[in-house]
């Protein structure tokens, strides 16, 4: 697999730095470390800040912005970004609200985003944090807390920058992205690998007539292996999982999101999204707004996640208020 | 290659019904035929319809909306729309103040679009047209004119919906977009090919460590078949070719796209955008804006364009408006 780039060493370095010359009128890095900060911010406000590996993008960095994050905390490609790193971004940002972490759920993250926390409260910045467990392919119902997060991380950082935006306390904001994330359903599949960048071979195999189905956004295993099927079947198997463990119901309103995986073509997710339309519309669920497009990648995987985010009026107010970033628009 | 479909004869049918059910309240389909349009245009003011093949997405349907294109006339894959889709979306379309075609100079575009021109004209539509010719492999710069069109549709639809939202005539309209063509100009490698939906083989063969540079979005054959090599040493030629091409020196101002074609990553683009501006900078070119991402694609080809646009006063002007689609905002 070819990749364009230069040396290994310098990938993290070189993607920060071409995204600060793209739009450095809105971000500036922090210095000495893989950190993005949005300039504009509010100092009377919260702040969020997201991150994660790297290697998704435009998540993370992509999604600080106006009504989204306030900042952006990188590891190296599929490595969590160390505590000093978060720290750095954390006094980056306005800070006297306090600081909300959203991160998906990944143990090397919880480790590190948690040491920052502590390293922050020693520099007396308050923070919370909300661990986005969407992935519904990743652990039971029963132990939601154990999920991965996946493309639900856009729900979570949507909610939680609105409701920082709207002058929310810290507790408030952290209550408003709990309850997105406990809304937020995902599931996944994989029809083919992506590679990391200065690696030979690719995440992992999978033939050509085959498929993983719920899988993960590093390559971790799905459900199961299932024969390569139609875009109607693969909406329609992905519901039933989603639609039950999100006990959504006839008369319920939700918001979606057919993420792509890398490679896999708007045209392919627009396909998909016309049964998941229909179906959806049978089940007398009324899908208040849709959005196709490649926010949370694996490199130039294959495949797509639908992502469903149940809505109640308060969701719905944070939801609807404006945000943009250079990735993401509302 | 897997591709996430249905049967082949309804990708067209299901990828559009896939964007009206995702964006309903901004767009709406065009009765019996491949078009969609823009709910919301003035009707006093001149219309921009673009089109031609699919498979580029989000061109040319994402690039209908707010300061943009009113409408999209959709082939099948790969192409041109018949002159029926380009009559009826001229006929759905706000046409009073008569209608600006814009795509991409290819032989079946042009022959349909030229033919729905003429039978807009006996249903006393006035119609004008501007052909993108940005891509400076695919001819000479004496033959200007028979050069394909690529990402740079990017920018003309762009300044040709500002002027048209601007309440300009139609051969104001007209000449702004010709102007934003002549001032635009595109280079393209690629480093492995697209599968068009229900084909088995890929639309070429690229042995792993060669990449063609100059590669039209279809495809077509570059310049020349080179050794793959790094982003900068990429970027570094790229630049050689456009800036010769555009006739750019230091003082001049000008916008950048690099697009992906496909399957490549957000962060490859990155990583060769710092290298685009290091050199801009070092020679003395002003970057007014930049943007990165993947608006004009081919399938999930490998490769990416790097696209100028050389400002004056008025361009910019244009290129400052607002405008937004699902996959475009300014």
């Amino acid at each position: 697999m070819k990749k364009i780039m230069n040396q290994e060493e310098n990938v993290m370095e070189e993607t920060l730095q071409g995204f600060i010359d793209a739009y450095a009128a809105d971000y500036e890095r922090v210095d000495g470390v893989n950190g993005v900060i949005y300039r504009h911010m509010d100092p009377d406000k919260v702040s969020v800040i997201t991150g994660g590996g790297a290697g998704h993008e435009p998540l993370f960095v992509g999604f600080a912005g106006k009504g989204l994050a306030s900042g952006a905390a990188m590891g190296n490609v599929f490595a969590a970004p160390n505590p000093d790193t978060i720290l750095e971004v954390t006094k980056a940002v306005e800070n006297k609200a306090g600081v909300l972490y959203i991160y998906g759920n990944y143990a090397g993250d919880v480790l590190n985003f948690d040491m920052a926390s502590e390293l922050a409260e020693m520099e007396d910045i308050e923070t919370r944090t909300v661990k986005v467990s969407d992935d519904v392919a990743s652990a039971s119902k029963e132990n939601k807390e154990e999920r991965r997060g996946i493309a639900g991380d856009v729900f979570v950082i949507k909610a939680a920058g609105a409701a920082a935006d709207a002058g929310l306390s810290l507790d408030e904001v952290t209550r408003i992205a709990a309850k997105a994330n406990e809304n937020t359903h995902s599931i996944g599949v994989g029809i083919s690998p992506g590679t990391s960048p200065g690696k030979k071979a690719p995440m992992f195999e999978l033939p050509d007539n085959q498929i993983e189905f719920g899988l993960g956004i590093h390559g971790e295993k799905g459900i199961r292996r299932a024969e390569m099927m139609s875009a109607d079947d693969l909406a329609d198997e992905m519901l039933d999982h989603l639609l039950a463990d999100a006990a959504l119901e006839s008369g319920d309103e939700a918001v979606i999101l057919l993420n792509g995986l890398g490679s896999t073509t708007l045209m392919e997710l627009l396909i998909v999204n016309q049964k998941v339309h229909k179906e959806l519309l049978a089940k007398g669920i009324t899908v208040y707004d849709t959005d196709v497009n490649s926010y949370c990648t694996t490199q130039e995987m294959g495949g797509f996640s639908i992502t469903i985010l149940k809505l109640d009026e308060e969701l719905k107010t944070y939801y609807d208020a404006p945000a943009h970033s250079p990735y993401y628009h509302k």
